[in-house]
């Protein structure tokens, strides 16, 4: 038994006891319940196991054979639930940054060998233990910072080789840290150099080839496609989730990040369990996502990158959606692991209040990749994945921002100073 | 003797052998000059005491008797001189932040106590020591992601004796941290409650009471006016700037942040060594800044955390202004005190290159303390103020932002592991 006692401030973000989308079936956060986290001052966790035992005041907390741990002027929320990454990759894509920002055209950045398939040549160089070994790094960075669950996607190799290369890393990964990864497998990210000329044979071969085997492997639990201008076409992204959809795979998207694509639709249409991105999403878009239960997960470090307006978080909220928020990390558009900064950028940048980048960044975010039954909010029978922050009241997990605010990791009910 | 050898990249940030603006009388980088670092890839570093001694090719390096410093993979900078910072400082404003972002308005948070006048409460109720203490983790905090000096003003006593103790607060602070704290004093921050009604009253007292009192006892080096609608006018900041300048002080000013006020037309004029802020600065005052050589300080985190629109830093740089860059750390419209997140925010929201941002956060700010001649780039016979980074090259520090990239600190010549 594990004691977390005279914690200043435990957000708890419980879920509601009604579902306020009906059709998103595990617990999550809508609208303006978005705002309400749950606070309790002085508060005690009791941890059993993995999982939360008892919650309640310091003063009534009776475990005398627990092992203590004092938490006075810390924060506790729910682990971080970065629920849209590209974490696992190889390469470095920062002299390409360097070069956009010294005003190299995309076509000048492409010729020096930048881009989506600049990270692919490097992929397909790998070996699944490079791979592992590159982004384990990273994925400490993540933990360090308060994630406790990471959605990591494929989607660097385009072949079947190196996009089971890829997602065999992820699992290597996985077995190497405490956060859990969730793979996604992402093989329509970007149409390969050898199929430029014939684009319906590598969607037939993702469809037909890649899914069975990712599936049948059982490396992926989610299939995403980048849906947009330049990308995939909603009827060749359809075509795949139809596949993906046989195979018992649940659905992502990439949609309307560039332009207004007709992802967000799609998303509904299909029944996923989340469209991501959304800068450009549509009204008809947010109002057939919200009735077919699709979770819109928002990427502010992505648009802060590239210098695109923000996604409107505003009008979703009021429109009633459930809003996540993800790093989107990946080595070409948000080089970034840490949430907290993720939270910083939704605020300053799309008027999320504080209350509403939390649950959007926790509860909402399991909800995005449906474990919100176990994990995204501090509630008894829950799995003990919590953040603890060297603050006194959540506010200023974002109000002073730009730093680790992050002490300990409390992941499956073990701590881990940070 | 310390040796850091093998360096996979040395950025010197070295000074032009002519000055670009011949009216600042210090090093610094102007314009398109400050695109030009200075990169030597596999070098090393020598310091005797607290000064650089040698630089050069590793292999070249003949010191046997040297304490090594193995420096494979990482990326040495000047350490980041912030020279605009509220760093010292009482109390917490995290709540007004987060309800500013649930719509309150400006009337609604200074009635709910916010604003300025929150932290002179919280600052005249507190003792020289607790003002310390309070701020020191801050300091660390700056410290340990790669700045060497840093700038903080005064502002939050607003009456002699209040002023005064925030001075001392510095001054202590700065005995006890490796950090070169650099004392400004801004008592004119804003009109207190108390000479509401008279504030010429307030002006004078300042011009003749406060700063005669903070030279005779060496309090602070430069004296600092909030120039801006709603603060102090160009007639009473003047009045200020003349008193200071008899008494030997150096002038910085606070300058068309909310307004186009006539700040920086006004900087030129008195002679400042930096004009800050600047985001509604006119054509006029870029050209009367640069020709007075005053330095353009721009706080990108301040635009980001308030919603403004950014300082127009490739203007000023295209019409070769020295431009530096700055935190701007205070508890009420930026609560950062992380230098790679202002180069972030620089390279991201101004569209400044990787290579000015070095320059801005370097060798400019150190000319905008007048402290080019001894820091703020790596030369020989300069003090030894390093910042390491554990990444193999410089644009890897804002591409790869959010978390901190800095494992090492030399200050003075002695190394600290952060």
């Amino acid at each position: 038994m594990l004691l977390l006692e005279k914690i200043t401030t435990l957000v708890t973000v419980a879920a509601p006891d009604e579902r306020s989308i009906a059709a998103i079936p595990v617990p999550h956060r809508a609208g303006s319940a978005m705002g309400e986290i749950g606070v309790v001052r002085n508060a005690a966790v009791a941890i059993d196991g993995e999982r939360i035992a008892w919650i309640g005041p310091t003063e009534s907390a009776n475990f005398p054979d627990a092992e203590r741990i004092d938490c006075t002027g810390k924060t506790i929320l729910p682990g971080f639930v970065d629920s849209h990454t590209h974490i696992v990759f190889a390469g470095n894509r920062a002299n390409e940054f360097a070069m956009r920002l010294r005003g190299a055209t995309y076509q000048e950045i492409a010729e020096a060998g930048g881009g989506i398939l600049s990270s692919m040549r490097s992929v397909r160089q790998a070996t699944v233990a490079s791979l592992c070994n590159e982004s384990l790094p990273r994925i400490w960075n993540a933990f360090r910072h308060g994630t406790t669950t990471i959605e990591a996607k494929s989607g660097y190799g385009l072949d079947t080789e190196n996009e089971l290369k890829l997602l065999h890393a992820i699992q290597q990964a996985s077995s190497q840290v405490p956060a859990t990864l969730i793979p996604t497998f992402l093989g329509a990210h970007a149409i390969p150099p050898e199929h430029k000329e014939h684009r319906e044979e590598f969607v037939r071969i993702i469809a037909e080839q890649m899914i069975p085997i990712v599936v049948e492997q059982g490396l992926a639990e989610f299939c995403d496609v980048f849906s947009d201008t330049g990308y995939f076409t909603v009827e060749e992204s359809e075509q795949i989730y139809q596949a993906a959809a046989k195979h018992g795979m649940k659905l992502k998207v990439h949609a309307d990040e560039l332009s207004s694509f007709g992802g967000a639709e799609m998303a509904a249409r299909v029944g996923a369990v989340s469209a991501d991105h959304l800068l450009m999403i549509s009204d008809a878009g947010i109002e057939q996502m919200r009735e077919a239960g699709v979770v819109a997960t928002l990427l502010p470090g992505t648009a802060f990158y590239l210098g695109l307006p923000f996604a409107p978080a505003r009008k979703m909220i009021a429109e009633g959606m459930a809003v996540a928020l993800a790093t989107d990390c990946n080595p070409g558009s948000n080089m970034s692991e840490n949430m907290q900064m993720t939270l910083a950028l939704a605020c300053m940048g799309m008027k999320m209040t504080v209350e509403e980048a939390i649950t959007a960044a926790t509860l909402n975010g399991a909800a995005a990749v449906r474990r919100s039954d176990q994990i995204g909010s501090i509630e008894v029978g829950k799995v003990a994945d919590l953040a603890i922050f060297n603050v006194p009241d959540y506010p200023d997990i974002v109000y002073h921002y730009g730093v680790n605010q992050v002490g300990m990791v409390v992941k499956g009910g073990k701590p881990y100073p940070v």
